[in-house]
């Protein structure tokens, strides 16, 4: 499958590498593509890695994930404009946090959530949210924790494009636990769960875990 | 030992009835201490269950626990004054939400939080956060949940106070696992919690779940 990656930072890249060698044709779409030369060649022998501006890697994807710093993913995405994401699914892991006099800040919510502004800027777009609450590591290899059990969160509007995704988070990560948290504005539950997991990594000194919902 | 409730809906009630079963001399605190017979009735061969107002539960209670709906618990603490709850523990199970338009708001989020308005308003008390991410039936009742293979929060300025407490909910309900936060302002993560929790509800369609961290 073409995939193309707004945003070419730590989940960029390592969504990115793990998608290459699965045989997916991805572009990753950076601000300077020109920086990610160590990453083009380290996939070089695939043939199916590229670089480019953001808005060819819109263009590019078939499926298009937004992997930018969430306090920048609405001006990004608004400067690649509708056209080239329209009926696309786009999958947001993006998470909107700041840091403020060294303090740990959510920039949008908790009565609104980045995965709802970017679904209402761009309404012919089917945004899915997931993989939000994890590392980018956990987000590719699930089964390296407790055999994979534990759970990540979906959240779109379109039932289609959620079961399609979750689909593809089986068979490229192995996720086995995806739990449907509904329409886009469980952004806002996934989005704000970073308060949490940022206290829990405090309190465990290590960012590989994960949550489970025990029922 | 001596405990007053400030607050007496179905989280205080239930679990002043637990706590009187196990022994304690419990005082539920009310608006309309009257409108609480039955439950002072169901427990009067024990003679350990009163009823009173607010400032006569907080001064019953060596230890204090806030069961009152957050939106209205600073109100109702700043009635009851500074006096009464100086150099006392107060548990603060409250979780500030409200309803819009029929869609569930967090009032304090999320870069404050009702724990820390509580500390921030009665410095000379120890207010330690703790068990507000579960239903008032696993908070006393955590076995019931498989086998309390699961997590419960606490987060408070006093280290001393903490372990207290954590103490209490393994000895009068039975918690195993129980994750120190940090400081009160940690309140903002097990707060916000709701909103991830309120669409698990959502999703399961029962309340009988809590999240456990795998690591």
């Amino acid at each position: 499958m073409k995939i193309g990656f707004i945003g070419s930072g730590n989940v960029g890249q390592t969504l990115g590498h793990v998608l290459v060698e699965q045989g997916h044709d991805v572009k990753l779409g950076a601000r300077q593509p020109a920086k990610l030369t160590n990453w083009k060649k380290s996939l070089e022998n695939s043939g199916l890695a590229s670089v480019g501006t953001y808005q060819e890697a819109a263009e590019h994807g078939e499926l298009v994930i937004n992997a930018t710093p969430g306090v920048a993913s609405l001006e990004v995405l608004q400067l690649i404009g509708q056209k080239s994401l329209a009926g696309k699914i786009l999958i947001d892991v993006a998470l909107p946090l700041e840091f403020t006099n060294g303090e740990l800040r959510l920039s949008i919510a908790p009565n609104d959530s980045l995965g709802e502004q970017i679904q209402q800027a761009f309404p012919e777009t089917k945004v899915v949210k997931t993989l939000n609450t994890v590392t980018s590591a956990l987000m590719i290899n699930p089964l390296n924790l407790a055999e994979g059990q534990h759970d990540t969160f979906i959240g779109g509007n379109d039932t289609e494009a959620k079961n399609k995704v979750s689909e593809y988070l089986r068979q490229w990560f192995g996720w086995k636990n995806i739990i449907d948290l509904g329409d886009i504005s469980s952004a806002r539950a996934t989005e704000g769960l970073l308060l949490l997991t940022s206290r829990i990594y405090g309190a465990l000194g290590h960012s590989n875990f994960n949550l489970k919902v025990i029922r």
